[in-house]
């Protein structure tokens, strides 16, 4: 069997036809028409399944179903999208729609439970029955694996990780709260934090670098130079995402956590300390199991192959 | 039929006969003779349970099982106390000791996580399949249920609530970490803010009590008086609480909330603005689920209960 994994985005759409071994067999993108509404986004996403059947050659009885990454929260029981900001979706019923044009199951959560789910099946958490996947980006993401199945809260509205206040009362972020794990731990952050530091410090080669040029792997760049004010950021910065780590362990206890996002090509540097971190702080020490620390394998294909790991999981249940 | 429920702490063990409503039909003490090591401790505790069922005048034929609730991280699949510094305890296996004496099926657990399980079969959380419990004692302790099933962690070793970072870098805490919930939101640190308050304020009726005498009912009762520090001391104080019940919010969306422990004497005065804080500040808003906040409903005997429904949950599964 084949699963459609479609990883629905504020601008496209990309999709793919995903093995049973979480292999991308054949993939494209459309664009998402968030202007015509959810109805006429619904409609094209099925049509686009169809195509993606058609143009990769199988039939559609070698298709076990569809399963979307949405932005935002959904309910994974219902498949609806309860609130996403980006789409200006409201209770939308993905399942109805798109079933009834394509006549195939389908399957939805939010993203990054998505990419957790696939990492699991496919990915670097093959064999991990409890996982948390952590996406560090624009915004900071994340997903839990349960004793092997995904965890998304009641009505799939929890496991919002980036949303939990590391410092209350600090950083505002864009939910409303401020300090969330997310104001801190992004990329987005990463950079605020970057220019605060150039301008802090005039002798770093931090402020060498205009203002707009400064992104999420500048300081990173200038810390492994030996500039000590990018070295200072990147210390912080390592230790903030470690804070929320810490307490994703003392939550959860997971077997393995694995780093996602654009921060996360940093690899060992970013990895290393980050291990030590959560080995120092981590609840009893080592008097209770310790927890491993690695890169999310899936990459650019997390979004399609995660999406599709939805349909793998039903199937499996089943 | 009948459960045994034991609150096993560093200096008495409480223990109980509970039937199949939740109700305590009798309950005794002894003490704990931590000194004497773990198996003596055992030994006392199956030897107290045969005693329980004599003295209530029921057959042991009647008895399911015994439960325990104990302090540190409880392995819940094998029984055994994995760490719990208050009793010098590494590793202890407590089910075959006490098995082997009373012939009788042995269940252990956290003592917080017993408490929530007593919540959710017998007491304020009765219905509700995902719930959360929080006791704010002399430190924060939690429970957690997830489709009507206990959730320990991995190994037992999560749902440590009390050790996650609200303010990084903060306040020290006893585990290691600096900011954890329990350095903010239990009677301890309501104490230590209370203390504060009393210095920096010598017009407040704060600043007459001596320091001594200082206890976690203090600031509340001044505020409901009109003390302006007082009040202060409260408010930040259940804000505080508060940003912990929206992280738990943010990551397992429970239908409920119940409070616990000795500040939750304080009932409406506390439950009303924390209700008001957790609608204001959880993700999604209105767009989400929401989530109700209510007092615990075992009082004192949610160590024995709690550690009963340990027995009643295994029976109920199978």
């Amino acid at each position: 069997m084949y699963y459609i994994g479609l990883d629905l985005g504020g601008t496209a759409v990309k999709g793919g036809i995903v093995d049973e071994s979480g292999k991308i067999i054949y993939k494209d993108s459309i664009k998402t028409a968030v202007s015509d509404g959810a109805t006429a986004v619904l409609e094209d996403m099925a049509r686009f399944s169809l195509e993606l059947i058609a143009k990769s050659g199988l039939n559609i009885g070698e298709i076990a179903g569809i399963g979307i990454g949405s932005p935002g929260l959904v309910d994974g029981e219902t498949a609806k999208v309860i609130f996403a900001p980006n789409l200006n979706w409201h209770n939308v019923d993905v399942r109805t729609t798109m079933s009834a044009i394509t006549g195939l199951p389908v399957y939805n959560s939010n993203d990054a439970n998505c990419a957790a789910l696939g990492e699991y099946l496919f990915g670097a958490a093959k064999g991990y029955k409890n996982s948390v996947f952590v996406t560090l980006g624009t915004g900071v993401g994340g997903g839990i694996i349960i004793d092997g199945k995904l965890f998304e809260g009641n009505c799939g509205a929890g496991a919002e990780i980036g949303h939990t206040v590391i410092v209350a009362g600090g950083e505002q972020c864009a939910c409303g709260r401020k300090g969330c794990y997310e104001a801190y731990a992004s990329a987005t952050a990463l950079i605020r934090q970057t220019k605060a530091a150039a301008k802090l410090n005039p002798e770093s080669a931090l402020s060498d670098i205009s203002e707009s040029e400064i992104n999420g792997r500048t300081a990173f760049d200038l810390a492994k130079r030996g500039d000590k004010a990018a070295l200072a950021v990147v210390e912080k910065y390592i230790s903030l995402i470690g804070e929320g780590l810490v307490n994703l362990v003392n939550t959860f206890r997971p077997e393995i956590i694995l780093i996602g996002g654009g921060i996360s090509a940093e690899g060992e540097y970013l990895l290393a300390p980050l291990r030590a971190f959560v080995d120092k702080y981590s609840y009893a020490g080592s008097n209770a199991p310790s927890v491993k620390i690695d890169a999310a394998s899936l990459k650019n294909d997390a979004g399609i192959v995660g999406a599709a790991a939805l349909v793998a999981a039903k199937i499996k249940k089943q």
